[in-house]
């Protein structure tokens, strides 16, 4: 799920020219602070950062977020909000289409399966997860020595704070940091205007500036059945930022491979994305096919065909730029410099000159589990991929906690029940579907005399295995699932449910490969890219950030167009640049507008501006980050990246790689006049 | 100036897929009608045909138009009637910013030297024009021979005929065309909005799409002093065009090189482009700096300062598309594949075989002239361009037809008069900026020896000699310089005139840049096209149609968007979209709006289109033709090609080149709505 919803949106990135002011994701600990106050004057202070960081919101499903009023509202993209919204809506009442705004506290929506988190400490812990590898030790004896203890940090951590609490691997290795974060999980849908504004112009204009897009919703955080009181929130600032301003996005970027050796960028270009798009572009047919069946069926797939509609854009974006021969020529030269650097003193030679042949040989090994590896874990349909987490709990806790296979330690486990017990609806039809394709794609990529297909087709046709396995179970009953996990390994071997059979015929390949991945990869990659870490920190210094790992970053820039199309693309755009595109298609799907833009554009100022783009480094996952001045207010949500930024994952990008965020203003401007939200308006306005 | 005005706007072009649909600028004895029926179930009648071509105008300052009324309306677009406007204008009264409408007809303005023309008649002359080089010829008195006869048919037919006659070469030689214009002089400027929305976005949008321009003129024909009523014009069809819809285009694209061989393009492209860019970028900061120094100076050479922008930022698409690799591998193909077919036939080979090498010794014997034949005809003054003529005219009338300079056969002479002793203003300070310019570059380029340089600057600056020349002279006085052409080549060679003797000095160097491109180029090119022409038709039949000499094509398409910047850009655009362009930079230069934009912006249908794309092919030269739907109507104005369109000029383009059009209903509602024009609005729509 997260993998999924991580590929969302924005894929922005640094300059070509070597490290330009704007470039990096940075830890709130290591921050550029010479070049924030040689460029532009101002270094941001402890309160401020700790302003900054306390008001930011981490979205479990794959998103950022912030608190913006005292009253505990906290601001996010509509397709972060996206998942939510669907498992609050059913067939008669459909949120995701119609929008949603509570007047009051009570007409608020409990999300069933939503987890917030705000981290409110960091602990740098290298030296004692790189002492737990003790000279001697096999690669693999290593690999498990830190899974280990890592693992027991964690627990620590958690016991003795109550906190979620996680270590961070940054630097490739290079540096691992204890970040803890207070838990949010009553969280209430407040507001969210009709998908159809908010991803206005729809798969085409994904991805792309001039943009038009409403992409905001508002929840409000509960504990105790009260609303937060945050102790810090943004303040929201409606005239939002000028062009040339100064301006940081707080938020959470997935995943970056800007560090990565060529072997690893290689084995992406030539095996991985290449399956990862086959692989998205079935699922995406299954869904659709799902959907084409008729209007409640095509609610429900909703979700899923726009994240994967999404991913794909984002995927094909990356993929293109790893086929352009310059950014690998460029990448090529990075680190063949950073080589012969490590190269000019033995002694760093010595320690870590040997990293990316072992990396190279480590890819070598990943070639022949490049399938297996995902066809042998099929979580394509959400009961499928909830029955093998079951079969798999009920064994992994009976395991000493260092032990475990990943996400099933014991810090993990809270979050993991908040996720398996949610009470969001369950679509059994399009969990069919979605198993049937996912067996089907397997067949065919795999064989049938893959013993995987062997085992789990057992001569039998996709089409049936998943019929049977999803009609016959009760697993979209939360309490069923509840009480299979209670009842421990002996019930879920004993439980006659079709769908958990499987699942017991599918978890020991999945385990397989795990296995197979931490012996053969992981366990050479994992020292190997330690060593790269530090040879960094030797070489460079710590003046570089580390690659994204869904932990908060910080990233400034300022506002700016960019030359595009032989002309200017404009620091912001305007309503009347949605009429303007909404027209110019005479309202046909996806550039429709819902009836109140239609009935109202003459009752609000459409020179308000909508969205807007800075230079701000980010990535998906930033997805809902506030974009913020330098006073701390709000002034912007980040939603998207231009189509310039797609290529970065990897390499920089150049100087037209653009952030997008919704404006502040066209935010309020819509709640009162359009939404007839004053009340709201004036929360986040704090006129209250 | 023709060269300047023919190169702005539009430069569109085919696609790349071999002989796509909606590729071609048909001469109109020759359309592809089995394409047109096959493709669309359309074909043209002979008298929607000549409905067409009378309605079409050709403007001999460089651009196209139509008639578009019963009572002698004639549309073009704004930046054709831009030399005009500048010269009814004057410090007082501004009609370039102001706009203007005529509500009567007496408050028409007479423009000083406009000439239209209309086709009427069509003949092919190939027999007699190739009959008149004689074996045994040498390349130079072929070439004579050919001149000869040219100048003595359209002699013959102006005289017999009283109307302007142009042999026209069609095909590289391939064949000669005898083409017959009703000439119109007496025009009168009925109606122009402000230069500012007719270019909204300046140079920065110039060429490119999604675009908000109404680029926009009307003037009215007359004849003995009464509007005509001309036989044919197009009714106006205010709907306009829908997506997908066939559309046709009349106009005279001024010049392609797409049937030219790899060592004229290899010339153009290391030799020719490069110095037009710097001539151009020089010219351009001329003209800029003699602006920046008052309103009025601004004024003066605001004409100028558009062209010279227009044209570079063509140049510049072009040179960017000669140096890509793809584009030029694609064109050496299909001259391979042309030359291995015509190899094909000893009979083909033996006739045509050598055309290749003689033109790459042409180009190799024009390397050495390519400066020397620029600077040695020094025109940016508009004052020492017509010196220069006024000495050549009184000599050259004095020789046999045949045998004169291009542009001084006796066909010609009326519209040289006509431009010659217009009454149109001077402005001495700009002209002598400009001639010191034109002079200080030769100096540069040339070098202080160079044999014109001795000649012309004789010791002293350019910046004394432009001084010296433009001071003393009368030639600002239309009556001067008819009094000078009509005293002869005694009272030219006594003139004490400063500009008429800097002219003198000119004079021998331009005539031996002219006998020498003649001698080294000219007689060796001419045979060597018309070869290969003759190939073309060997070894293709006329299925093509021929490169673009400025005389009246028909290109026909759809209206349809294209792929752009990761996403679609639409059909057509919408008022909407002007409204955002211009917030979207806060209303600042190029982008803002004048007075009358900002205060009726509640009173008219902002979603009425306002510019729209077909897959026409145009070029520049096709600034100001009318796009016509199969009923013979008007439904749009070209005025422009897409950024992905400046590549065309030598090698088909991609599917993305687009031709940009003025909506007919924008129009409309913008002369009824912004201008108070109803009546004029009445005419087009034949309400009277």
């Amino acid at each position: 799920m997260r993998a999924l919803l991580l590929s969302l949106t924005a894929y922005v990135l640094m300059n070509t020219t070597p490290s330009p002011a704007e470039e990096g994701m940075w830890t709130f600990d290591n921050l550029p602070l010479q070049r924030l106050q040689g460029r532009y004057g101002f270094t941001p202070t402890e309160a401020w950062l700790d302003h900054v960081r306390l008001a930011s919101v981490r979205f479990e499903d794959g998103g950022s977020g912030s608190f913006v009023s005292a009253g505990g509202l906290v601001l996010t993209n509509h397709h972060v909000a996206l998942g939510q919204l669907q498992k609050v809506s059913n067939s008669a009442m459909d949120y995701v289409k119609s929008g949603f705004y509570a007047r009051t506290a009570a007409e608020e929506l409990k999300c069933p399966d939503l987890e917030l988190n705000v981290l409110v400490s960091m602990e740098n812990v290298t030296a004692r997860i790189q002492r737990a590898v003790k000279a001697g030790m096999s690669e693999e004896e290593g690999l498990k020595a830190r899974k280990a203890e890592i693992a027991k940090v964690e627990k620590d951590s958690t016991d003795s704070t109550g906190l979620r609490s996680e270590v961070v691997t940054l630097y490739q290795g290079g540096e691992y940091w204890l970040y803890r974060y207070k838990k949010y999980t009553d969280v209430r849908l407040v507001f969210a205007p009709e998908q159809q504004i908010a991803f206005f112009g729809g798969d085409n204009d994904n991805f792309t500036y001039p943009r038009y897009d409403l992409d905001m919703a508002l929840f409000r955080v509960y504990e105790n059945n009260q609303p937060v009181h945050p102790k810090e929130y943004l303040k929201w600032n409606r005239a939002g930022a000028g062009a040339g301003e100064l301006v940081f996005v707080s938020g959470n970027p997935g995943s970056t491979s800007r560090q990565q050796t060529m072997a690893e960028i290689e084995m992406e270009r030539d095996h991985v994305l290449p399956l990862v798009l086959k692989i998205y572009s079935r699922r995406l047919e299954v869904a659709q096919r799902y959907a084409a069946q008729g209007p409640e069926q095509n609610r429900q797939a909703g979700r899923q065909i726009f994240g994967l509609m999404n991913s794909l854009k984002a995927f094909r974006g990356m993929y293109q730029g790893l086929l352009d021969k310059d950014l690998i020529a460029k990448k090529q030269k990075e680190e063949t410099d950073f080589r012969r650097l490590v190269a000019s003193r033995p002694e760093w030679q010595k320690e870590y000159g040997s990293a990316w042949d072992a990396i190279a040989q480590a890819e070598k090994n990943y070639l022949g589990m490049v399938k297996t590896r995902r066809f042998y874990s099929p979580r394509w349909s959400r009961l499928m991929d909830m029955a093998l987490t079951i079969v798999q709990y009920v064994s992994e806790i009976k395991k000493a906690d260092g032990v475990r296979l990943e996400g099933y330690h014991d810090s993990q486990l809270e979050s993991l029940k908040f996720r398996l017990f949610s009470s969001a609806p369950v679509y059994p039809q399009l969990e069919e579907a979605l198993l049937e394709g996912n067996l089907e794609m397997a067949l065919e990529e795999l064989g049938p005399e893959d013993p995987f297909i062997r085992s789990v087709l057992n001569g039998r046709s996709p089409s049936e295995v998943a019929k049977d396995a999803v009609e016959g179970s009760k697993l979209a009953d939360p309490a069923f699932r509840k009480a299979l996990a209670e009842g421990g390994e002996a019930a879920v071997q004993a439980a006659r449910d079709p769908l958990i059979a499987l699942a017991r015929r599918i978890d020991p390949f999945d385990r397989q490969m795990i296995k197979r991945y931490e012996a053969e990869v992981e366990s050479i990659e994992v020292p190997a890219g330690e060593k790269i870490g530090k040879a960094r920190f030797a070489v460079y210094g710590k003046s570089e950030y580390p690659d994204a790992t869904f932990t908060l970053r910080l990233s400034y820039g300022t506002v700016k167009g960019y030359p595009m199309n032989g002309t200017e693309a404009p620091p912001h755009t305007t309503f009347y640049g949605l009429y303007d595109r909404a027209y110019s298609f005479h309202l046909n799907p996806p550039y429709d507008l819902p009836q109140r833009y239609q009935e109202r554009k003459q009752q609000f100022d459409l020179s308000t501006p909508l969205n807007f783009v800075s230079t701000c480094d980010i990535i998906g996952g930033n997805s809902g980050s506030p974009v913020i001045n330098r006073n701390g207010e709000l002034v912007g949500l980040i939603f998207d990246g231009n189509i310039e930024s797609l290529v970065g994952d990897y390499v920089y990008s150049d100087a037209r790689s653009r952030a997008v965020a919704v404006h502040s203003g066209a935010m309020i401007e819509a709640l009162r006049k359009l939404y007839d939200a004053a009340p709201l308006a004036d929360e986040l306005e704090g006129k209250e």
